[in-house]
């Protein structure tokens, strides 16, 4: 069992705690608004909420935000993020414009979130994958691929672990900068669902293997 | 039936060779070393072939060759190629080290490849599909994912319709600076082969659409 706290209570939130809940990880949600952590907690049963003040009690910490609320709040619990293990889940995309990305050519929202929290392990991870999809835990009967990014190899292999053992396949995308592609899939995957109806109910998978 | 001229003879070549005659289209192999065409023309039966001096047949001419020989190709036959649909499958990794592109960090090799052959309409299309299955025409009992950019609509409704009526599904990526994203892709496709056997016989799919 593995300890991770959520910060966020929206749908990316809902999906990555659904999950770890299944896999039997100890799950903390917390939110700028107490009351919002508290009602998911709430209606998933089993987990643990409070403020952004509350003790971060996991040692993984996966930031369940937009790009900008993600560096904002790594910035403002930096202390509190020393030697944790802390998952940027997102898709830095130009939501004005939904044609690029807002993030430097040569960089990544991962990359520029470990600038920030520099004595944290930076992971990206599920960013690729759309909520919806994480509370049903699979689509068209197959498991989710959960594409991971990180210099640290221990930081990487407990992201891992927790992502198999909550019933969806990890699959190693390389070094923290590989961020980088994985966030132009995610921005791929967003940008292609009008084509395949809008369901947001896809997922980007390797078959064959 | 639309005409196709394919420049290259390797592996790539072949794959989409062969789905393009089972897609009863009208092919023409071209190559540096003319009997290189030849062979891989008699060997699938029905195309035709010739060197690069040869006569550009196809309205649809796709670069089945390694970055670098692509953007020499371009150069070397652009008032051929002038009006043509001209397809890039490149994924321009440095071979050397396989842990960047080469290609400026704005931009990526369908549009540099644009550059030399202003005239042309390029579309970006097959660097996430390897070889192997398109030869199989599917993976795991499903339909290729075949994600296409251009700037130009046309353009890329013919490579779409080309796509589909060669047995795989096409999706559309949006302009042709998608490029940048299919290519990070193309290369994450090829990065974590190793880790899942080393066949390269996967495939990238959106399932659930």
């Amino acid at each position: 069992m593995t300890a991770i706290t959520i910060i966020g209570a929206g749908n990316m939130a809902r999906g990555i705690a659904t999950r770890a809940l299944a896999g039997g990880h100890a799950v903390q949600i917390l939110a700028r608004d107490e009351s919002n952590a508290g009602s998911l907690a709430g209606e998933l049963g089993g987990a643990a909420s409070g403020s952004l003040a509350a003790p971060v009690t996991g040692d993984i910490v996966v930031l369940a935000l937009p790009y900008d609320a993600a560096l904002a709040v790594a910035e403002q619990l930096r202390d509190a993020l020393a030697g944790k293990v802390v998952v940027d889940i997102s898709n830095p995309v130009d939501f004005a414009t939904f044609d690029r990305l807002v993030t430097p050519d040569d960089s990544s929202a991962a990359q520029e979130i470990q600038k920030v929290v520099p004595a944290s392990k930076v992971v990206k991870g599920f960013n690729t994958v759309f909520a919806g999809t994480l509370v049903a835990g699979e689509v068209a009967g197959q498991k989710l691929d959960v594409a991971l990014a990180a210099d640290d190899p221990e930081a990487k292999d407990a992201v891992a672990a927790l992502v198999e053992s909550s019933g969806m396949r990890a699959i190693d995308a390389g070094p923290l900068k590989r961020a980088h592609q994985l966030e132009g899939l995610g921005f791929l995957h967003m940008a292609v669902q009008g084509q395949l109806g809008n369901t947001w109910s896809t997922a980007v998978k390797i078959i064959g293997a």
